[in-house]
């Protein structure tokens, strides 16, 4: 191959507890990420601002950016279950 | 004065249901707003979300985008309550 693919890495905002994602993050950049993107849905959102505001603020401060946020809608569930639900992600990336 | 001030147009996101939001912001923009800050802190930033997408995507879609998402933290409550919650303000302008 020609062209070097740099691999996304992505860390999905569910259920567990903020400090699990916060942990995700931290080994993702410290193992050499330069870029890592919080991905959330519905009443997750809130969490995954957390979870970016606690890395930035606390753990990585200095080391650590947001580099863009974006906010989006997906349809979800089938038939009469089929609604939608609003969607965002967080660039978090290294500094310099 | 010499300088004119342009006025901020903010709707808090608090415990109401997402439609009083997306109504406030859309009696804001008919009655001539240019640019709307939608902001929220802690639970209420999914549906803050929700407000934005509801609003660019159904009721004002092509009239509305978003301009800039910023999140931040904020100490609130007083002594052994005080902690830390998680800001969002998600600004949605007039397109053109």
């Amino acid at each position: 191959m020609a062209t070097q693919q740099t691999t996304e890495n992505v860390v999905f905002i569910g259920k567990k507890k903020p400090m699990n994602y916060v942990l995700a993050v931290i080994m993702l950049i410290t193992s050499g990420a330069d870029r890592v993107v919080l991905k959330a849905r519905g009443r997750a959102i809130s969490k995954a601002v957390d979870v970016a505001e606690i890395v930035r603020q606390r753990f990585l401060k200095g080391t650590v950016d947001i580099a863009e946020i974006k906010i989006g809608s997906e349809e979800v569930g089938e038939g009469t279950q089929r609604r939608t639900v609003s969607t965002i992600d967080i660039v978090l990336q290294r500094v310099q």
